[in-house]
């Protein structure tokens, strides 16, 4: 997939492209058909030059030749001339809308039978014309993650341009990142480093003591497992701003997975890897280590903590040294630790001292 | 619980005083304790003046008659030592830094030996003082609401004050609403009412198709269960600026209980209902009857959804002929609908005929 985000006019003209594919295929007297990569997790390797998960080169075909496939594509065909006519008319919607919005189509056939149907579809049109969803118009059901720090913007909205400083025109929420960042340029920042950061209290804590202020830091808010378009606005910040990724989140295999679709891509967005993750990111804990070098506050692994911790010790994305290093610790000692149990230090703690300590070991302060 | 914020000041004296009456109990040769009503379904009523949840006339004494109850009013004078500082250094923290935050006290057995411990604690000082969370500088975890709409406020941050209209002065995202609402000063509006809305993607829909802008609306989005945050903006701005409040969410149980915690409050925050509970907020829908008027995708209510609605029956909050007839209208079609199912009938249904059509209705447009 591009990393150049093509205008309206070009997702139209592929949208169409594909739908134009079709009727080739009749005129030649083939049965019309779709190729799609195989979307199994027996077909996604891990790309080791760039560092991130991409298809392997088995695919399967969409075809006419049933029924059932035959009204496949029709639903594909119906999708296409919405998702057109959506770009034309400069409109967009959510996953959810088109699948109810399908029951509006006068074609009874092409009507979706649930919403995983229009999902699936969505991303096969996704992978097959090279063209994101967010160039579909199409927007997720929830962001919601801000961003807080030295870097002004220009944000292209249906209601005019938007000139925000993500300290000096925001409230203490901060910049609320919109469901497509390809709207946003960047104008001009004194930012040093992104610092993405999991829990809601641990950003609260970075913004009350002015980490950002301080030390220069664009603080993204993950929220969890990050949304697609924290990923690629943090991406989009490290490619053309060169500003180093660092990842704070709480020290659980759980936690390592939001690092990993953050660093690597996920193996359910592969063919998005290329413009969503970005591998140079860094993790700056907590890490094991921490948990025994400063004492922290535990709760012991759970079951299917250690199951998710050994899964990784097989997982590519996880075979580096450190990794190893840090998972086979902390399968030894049996503990996990959340990023807040810094604060059984004081609250200044984490600003004061693990993160200057840490970032300064990383070569980033 | 009074209505108006307290000072840092006053909130600090008020915890001192607390402590205080501990030493007093001392001097005078008896037993410390601390009165706090009792917190069980039992104590709480309706109270059909103010129309909001409250607690009853019962109490229940936390006593040092004994080593547990002795070693509860100590953890509550170490929060309350905590607290005061906090104060007095302009601080704030989490409900779980605190917690963390008890490990790095001397006196060991007034740590938290869980994080339920230490919010309950929070929740019995916010009562007997009669000062919220928000006044003693304690966050929630996560808020994350935001606001877009034809208003201008200032927001009183760490860094200085903050001057923003909430459609032009931010993104597509909105504004995002900070976690102590209190410290906004609404400054300017043009909006005629509040729209609160449960999911983002309608939210979205709503600020694509300009809804706020054509009908002066304060468009809040509530993402689920609101937070207290959402809530409190909601009930200051319906007080202090006299806006109507609409809420409009999905057509089922759970869905009424979110429209239940913005207008009646919650059992769980009975104290705070005057402070979070807006009883004159109105239900837009989706409600029963529009599922049978405008024809909407539905699903079959599971098991769950009836014993939710036949306990919302028995609810004093749901006691109207209105919410009666609806609910039964419910438990007889035996359906629920979505209020994104209203793309149905296209993506501008809601915006040019169902919430014009029902807002007029309902005397709001």
């Amino acid at each position: 997939m591009s990393q150049q985000q093509p205008s309206d006019e070009e997702a139209r003209e592929r949208l169409i492209d594909l739908a134009a594919q079709f009727y080739d295929q009749f005129e030649d007297g083939e049965i019309p058909r779709m190729e799609v990569p195989t979307r199994s997790k027996s077909n996604i390797v891990f790309d080791e030059d760039s560092g991130v998960w991409v298809y392997g080169d088995r695919t399967s075909s969409r075809t006419a030749n049933s029924v059932r496939g035959a009204r496949k594509l029709l639903k594909g065909v119906y999708t296409i001339d919405f998702l057109a006519q959506q770009l034309d008319e400069d409109r967009s919607s959510t996953l959810r809308e088109l699948y109810y919005l399908s029951e509006s189509w006068d074609e009874e056939a092409a009507q979706f039978s649930d919403q995983s149907e229009s999902d699936k579809l969505v991303e096969d049109l996704e992978i097959v014309s090279g063209v994101k969803r967010e160039d579909f118009h199409m927007r997720p059901e929830e962001s919601g993650a801000t961003l807080m720090g030295p870097l002004k913007l220009r944000e292209q909205t249906r209601r005019g341009e938007r000139v925000i400083h993500c300290q000096e025109d925001v409230g203490e929420g901060g910049y609320q990142i919109p469901n497509n960042p390809d709207t946003i340029e960047f104008l001009d920042t004194d930012a040093d480093f992104i610092l993405a950061v999991e829990t809601g209290g641990m950003r609260d804590r970075l913004v009350e003591n002015g980490f950002d202020d301080e030390h220069n830091a664009l603080v993204v808010h993950l929220k969890g497992q990050p949304a697609r378009a924290t990923r690629r606005i943090t991406k989009r910040l490290h490619d053309e701003l060169g500003l180093p990724v660092t990842v704070f989140t709480d020290g659980d295999p759980w936690s390592y997975r939001i690092f990993g679709s953050v660093a690597y891509g996920s193996i359910k967005s592969a063919h998005l890897s290329e413009y969503l993750a970005t591998p140079e990111a860094q993790f700056i804990g907590i890490r094991p280590e921490d948990i025994v070098e400063y004492d922290l506050p535990t709760d012991a692994l759970s079951d299917s903590d250690q199951n998710a911790l050994e899964s990784e010790l097989d997982d590519p994305r996880f075979q580096s040294e450190f990794w190893k290093e840090q998972i086979e610790l902390q399968l030894d000692i049996g503990k996990k630790s959340e990023q807040q149990a810094l604060a059984s230090h004081g609250l200044d703690f984490v600003t004061e001292t693990y993160l200057p300590e840490r970032l300064t070991e990383m070569g980033v302060l």
